[in-house]
């Protein structure tokens, strides 16, 4: 595991050097690195989430990699667009180590959308054959207890329900959402969205605080307001504290993953992406 | 000048709305802002050296402005490549036309070479006709006796000697300079470049304490190493304590710019900047 996690970063060293290079083609098969253990002071780790890239231009994937490694993150929860639901385990593969020669490792998948028995077998399907533990997921509420029952059949898999703040009728925020699943088997939960959550008169924070135990990954953003009105810009800029948050998630141990999910200029997220990653990196240190 | 502040700033919120287009046209004649009073935690402001963007390809001027415009970051020093040491006063005039368009005021000029009597002479003129109050300069020990003459017909100008790190026998780093100028002109000093001071082996909060009081521009930036091997990298990811730095800057009452040199990825550092501001902008309002 060590030797894994050192072999992986050196990965990553090298491969932030190459600027807009093809990454690292192993000549061998590409090692997938184990999530390491978390950083020294933070239980929790920072990653993307893919729809991020959703409206770029060009390789969608190549471009979401080659991003990652220059910010040096090594964590993505992975849109179908890059990796469709009918993928079969050799196209599979073939994701795992492209992500890999770009030092990344897909954690999670979502959000898919579901209806239906039939999309809710073929979103946990696709999460097993893709080897991850995390699901996000944008049930019905009438599927609900359906998604119950198959999540027993999958007992690594966390299902996180994705929150929509006021633009969507159902699951608005993190109260929603615990109402709907606190009865639930306690592997469904959510997919704690910060900004959404603001947009929706909700306090991420304190939201937080109250529902962790069914927080399994988060997208993080900011919001120029904490109404409807608001819209996604670059961290720091908007309104939601994140010293308070970060120290939020030390204090409940969240030991998940922190995906950006920027939504603003999405034909051209670059520089926010990276000043977003910036200010977040201080946060985390200095928080 | 309240009012002048506040047009200011709206025009730079409306200017970041535009993603990559021209500015905005004024149909009057531009207004050029004054500098506003610090922020009400920070002294200093957060600012650009134009030499960020010596080897970018395409209208140099133009893609500074637009990148400044997007970062929300108002002050430029001025680098000859975007407006030539002979420029005369009519394109000065359109040169800070052009800057008011994205939001942006020049603040200074250089950094400047200058090993003759004619070239301090015309540097002098340079910032005078340019209208800004700090010439960061790059002299050869033997003129100094000179700039410290001409100083005196220059009240308003301060002359901030740009410190180079082991690359350069000359002006290696903050107590270099002290020790040459601490006999001269008062208005006589630094361009405290933070990134060579520590790659000569020097402490730049140390530095800062010790000589801000001739400290009267800054290049901002982080290193690899703390020493010549030490490459500039973006911030918080390399060797320097940006939390201690603000911190002495606030100490101190640090008043002036902290211009962002940056000097990785030199023909597309768009996402090295943007990282390094996000840093930036949450350092300052952690630390």
């Amino acid at each position: 595991m060590k030797q894994s996690r050192r072999t992986f970063f050196k990965t990553g060293l090298a491969g932030s050097l190459l600027l807009a290079t093809k990454g690292l083609h192993a000549s061998t098969a590409p090692e997938v690195p184990e999530l390491p253990k978390a950083a020294a002071e933070n239980p929790f780790h920072l990653s993307c989430a893919g729809y991020t890239f959703a409206h770029i231009e060009g390789d969608k994937l190549e471009t979401t990699l080659k991003t990652l490694q220059r910010m040096d993150i090594h964590y993505l929860c992975i849109k179908d667009f890059v990796l469709p639901l009918d993928a079969d385990d050799a196209k599979i593969r073939v994701f795992h180590q492209k992500c890999a020669e770009y030092g990344v490792k897909g954690y999670g998948v979502g959000p898919i959308y579901m209806k239906t028995e039939a999309e809710v077998d073929r979103a946990f399907e696709y999460t097993r054959r893709v080897g991850v533990k995390v699901l996000v997921g944008v049930p019905n509420y009438e599927i609900l207890p359906y998604v119950d029952k198959r999540i027993r059949d999958y007992p690594d898999i966390k299902y996180a329900i994705h929150l929509h703040g006021p633009d969507l009728p159902i699951f608005q925020d993190a109260s929603v959402i615990w109402d709907k699943v606190k009865d639930l088997h306690p592997n469904i939960g959510m997919c704690l969205d910060i900004g959404h959550d603001l947009r929706n008169g909700a306090d991420p924070v304190a939201d937080l605080k109250k529902y962790h135990t069914r927080v399994f990954d988060m997208h993080i953003k900011d919001e120029t307001d904490s109404s409807k009105a608001g819209r996604c810009i670059e961290l720091g800029r908007g309104k939601i504290d994140f010293s308070a948050f970060v120290r939020m998630m030390r204090k409940v141990n969240y030991t998940g993953m922190c995906s950006l999910e920027y939504e603003k200029d999405m034909k051209d997220p670059y520089m926010g992406i990276a000043e977003s990653y910036g200010y977040l990196k201080a946060v985390c240190k200095l928080a």
